[in-house]
């Protein structure tokens, strides 16, 4: 059964406002309701289709209905969870931090936080105006991979200015990636999808790192910030591990 | 002014049974449409809220709303065309040759045609199941980039078999691409977004490549295809280039 009470607060969670307010999430399906449970995360309450036991405060058996109702899936799975926001702990610069500069689109936030999972980049320092790590597009594309990244908000600009290590950004006219030289310990920042890096970050830069480009009529415009942040994290990867 | 009769055919060439049947698919927006233009596509008919000239069997001018009516976009651009599908011409393989097999979502697909663009591999082969480049999902993705590329459709299974370049796959256990060698001439296929490449093409590759995972508990399920080609394609042209 799910009450009222409950579907308006599952339902008012798509808006970040409210996910603010009651520092709360969805998820949904077993598998990545699983690996948010192992992270440790705290589960608040889960919906299932399927028979679930444990404290009737939290678990709801519900039907398939009932399912789709509160699921934020064209079609639902057979759970919902909600869990509660880790609080922001404090950030250590230790190896290599990706930092996004306004990246606007949920699937690319989604796609960039499991790129860091399998390349072992475990902080994520993200713009205030960077899309919301715990909107449904981005728990969903993330594939549980969330679970084991830590995203913080804040202010880019003062964390890079504070910050000791050295900053690299993806430019478009830069160094080429492939004769660039890694520090062990350093700061990548990604741009926004449509204008890049902003000026007042990329003032703050001490190297500027460009992807090579190969076509011939050098027309291909420019690439998505999933698929230069796959290369770049795989470039920091081969170059500073071997 | 769009006729009933347009209106019936633009909606069509949503499936792909209509554009094979007439040989037309639709690109929506003047940037896509100026880069088809501008790579040589036979131009069927363009409709747009702005100042056309030109012939009045291929030029039409038409309302917002008009124009709304016949998107296949949320909120329609400007402009929307119908061009000719260009005819399959015989494949020669020369430098890199991407193949897909059975990659069937059609933002992976426009994404991995505009990482083609970008490295300049020009020949994209894929098996009869993967999506179709001429799905409006995917025109849109490629942001113009599937001018400069020529994609085919054939049997992969045969068409590897009567090659005579060595064979690459990305798979989940194979040579670190790293470590790996390529050479100068080269196919390499990348498998479906959940099955990876099938068993009988499985056989016919000369070596397997799989991008090495950092993440400490090595929990992440796998990388998503267009961010697995994004960093192949980077480290064949890093490692054949220089």
């Amino acid at each position: 059964m799910v009450s009222k009470s409950q579907i308006k607060l599952i339902t008012s969670l798509q808006q970040k406002k409210y996910r603010d307010k009651t520092g709360l999430f969805v998820a949904e399906g077993p598998k990545v309701i699983a690996e948010l449970r192992e992270a440790g995360l705290n589960l608040h309450s889960l919906f299932s289709t399927e028979a679930v036991s444990g404290s009737s405060e939290t678990f709801f058996s519900v039907t398939e209905l009932e399912l789709q109702k509160i699921s934020f899936l064209k079609t639902a799975n057979t759970s919902l969870a909600l869990f509660e926001i880790p609080k922001q702990i404090a950030m250590p610069q230790q190896g290599l931090v990706l930092a996004l500069d306004a990246v606007r689109d949920p699937g690319n936030l989604g796609t960039i936080i499991r790129l860091c999972d399998w390349f072992g980049v475990t902080q994520l320092v993200c713009s205030v105006d960077t899309a919301d790590c715990y909107n449904p597009k981005v728990i969903q594309a993330t594939m549980g991979s969330i679970a084991r990244i830590q995203v913080s908000y804040c202010d880019l600009e003062s964390y890079i200015k504070n910050s000791k290590i050295p900053v690299y950004g993806a430019c478009m006219e830069g160094v080429n990636v492939y004769a660039h030289t890694w520090a062990a310990n350093g700061i990548l920042v990604m741009g926004n999808e449509a204008n890049g890096i902003s000026e007042g970050i990329s003032k703050l830069l001490h190297e500027k790192i460009t992807i090579a480009q190969f076509g011939k009529k050098q027309e291909a415009e420019s690439l998505n910030v999933a698929t230069a942040t796959a290369i770049l994290l795989s470039e920091f990867r081969r170059s500073t591990e071997r």
